[in-house]
């Protein structure tokens, strides 16, 4: 089935997708900005890299992290990134919803397509 | 402002985006394949490859193309392209409305951003 694929421009290089918006969800379920990077086959430079990148874009940073302690620290949302990543995820929804018939109107076009289907 | 950019996957690999849409669009206003990938800086090669990926994707081809007579030839939209076209730029004003709310939402947690503006 046809589906959307989009991102968020701010301004040119700004810009917010479903690569930042995954990484989110997974310092979620796995307290780690690490971890979080490993499940998406990302570089632990590369996830703390992308973790910046939103702290810097954003007026309150979206994720805090801890270092050390006898809990090994660990990584979490802050309120502003909860809602950051609420947001995104009821935008992706949104876009689903809103674009739906058109999207099956052009997969109806394509080749190999049976039109009794 | 915040702005959406999208593409439609129809399956990996398979997918219809702004740049396609641009080109048939520059077809349209130029009549030449080579012509119209000049105005967005892309080789005659190219121009052509991205033809020939649409019109092979789609059941019925996007673009036709005449070579030589007295008109020198160009190309033109198919009625297929024409309708694909056409709901490509309606998913996107449907997308755009759809979602501004929350762009807006999302821009005015942005840093630098005046929250008197």
């Amino acid at each position: 089935m046809a589906e959307l694929k989009f991102r968020v421009i701010f301004s040119p290089g700004m810009f917010f997708g479903p690569g930042k918006a995954d990484l989110l969800d997974l310092i979620v379920a796995e307290g780690s900005i690490a971890a979080a990077g490993r499940r998406m086959n990302m570089s632990y430079k590369r996830a703390w890299q992308l973790v910046e990148e939103m702290n810097a874009m954003f007026a309150v940073p979206l994720v805090a992290s801890a270092r050390g302690g006898s809990g090994g620290g660990g990584a979490w949302l802050t309120e502003a990134g909860q809602a950051v990543l609420a947001e995104y995820r009821g935008l992706q929804r949104d876009l689903a919803e809103a674009g739906a018939a058109r999207l099956t109107a052009l997969e109806a076009r394509l080749a190999g397509t049976d039109p009794q289907g």
